[in-house]
């Protein structure tokens, strides 16, 4: 499989999703969401299969490492206007985002693009451990989240695909 | 099915995560994500299903909304850093950030936990294709996002499971 061939044309995607909807059997289903789940945009990563998640059960954010800092207001809408009590934040090995800088991302991008964000932060980590602990001392010093419910972190073996939890 | 039942423990997605492990069957994929997709963190979207997606063809960008204000960050990385050369920008119909104010949702968060985000906006919206072409023309109006490959924007209805493109 060569890079080409994993290039999609969006046009393969929506033709995927005519034939999904064909096959639809929409049922009259009742569903609410019990938690909100923090994690990287990494294309390995198919949250549904790994954590055996049902239909409509988790609010899926998803970032660039799947950082807290870009998470908080999709949890504070998650947490008061629809009713989730629980989160789970997960890191991943061979994370695109693990051991660079802020400078060297900004540097990349202005070679490549010809102009900068000079005020964006990119929120790399150097260590894959502390930016899950960091991530959620963001959440608990954050007033308008609840504290009262369980904020786990995590982080996902891509080689094994197992979750050890980080303490 | 009531809420109960759908509100998961988190425990509960660590012991599916294990018997998703032992049975994983690692093989030597060469992978390379083409496209990137921004949407939202609904409990009912999953983009792999809906869209046909293949192991590693698509960073994924969920937030509150599937908003592009959000998103500029990770959309950098994944293509200066990344490579990806295509985006596609979904909101779906029954979003919970449909018809909502940002005050009347930060009087709802302080409501509820006595405590409110200032600084923050929460990207509601008015109008769903709307939403969709403010989205694609701050992509438009973002000079180190790459220009020069196919960017497009979509409506998924929940209740039919299809898309359909915003002009």
């Amino acid at each position: 499989m060569n890079r080409d061939s994993l290039n999609p044309s969006i046009n393969r995607l929506v033709e995927a999703n005519r034939r999904y909807a064909d096959g639809l059997r929409r049922v009259e289903t009742t569903w609410a969401p019990g938690l909100a789940l923090v994690l990287c945009m990494d294309a390995r990563l198919d949250p549904v299969q790994f954590l055996g998640l049902r239909y409509g059960e988790a609010h899926i954010i998803r970032n660039a490492g799947g950082r807290m800092a870009e998470a908080i207001r999709s949890l504070a809408v998650s947490q008061s206007l629809l009713g989730t009590a629980a989160v789970a934040v997960i890191h991943h090995t061979e994370c695109g985002m693990l051991g660079r800088s802020d400078n060297e991302i900004r540097d990349e991008i202005r070679r490549q693009r010809g102009a900068a964000p000079e005020g964006l932060t990119f929120l790399p980590f150097g260590d894959l451990e502390q930016s899950v602990r960091d991530d959620l001392a963001l959440y608990r010093g954050t007033p308008f989240l609840r504290q009262d419910i369980p904020v786990r972190g995590f982080i996902m073996d891509i080689a094994t695909g197992l979750l050890r939890e980080v303490h």
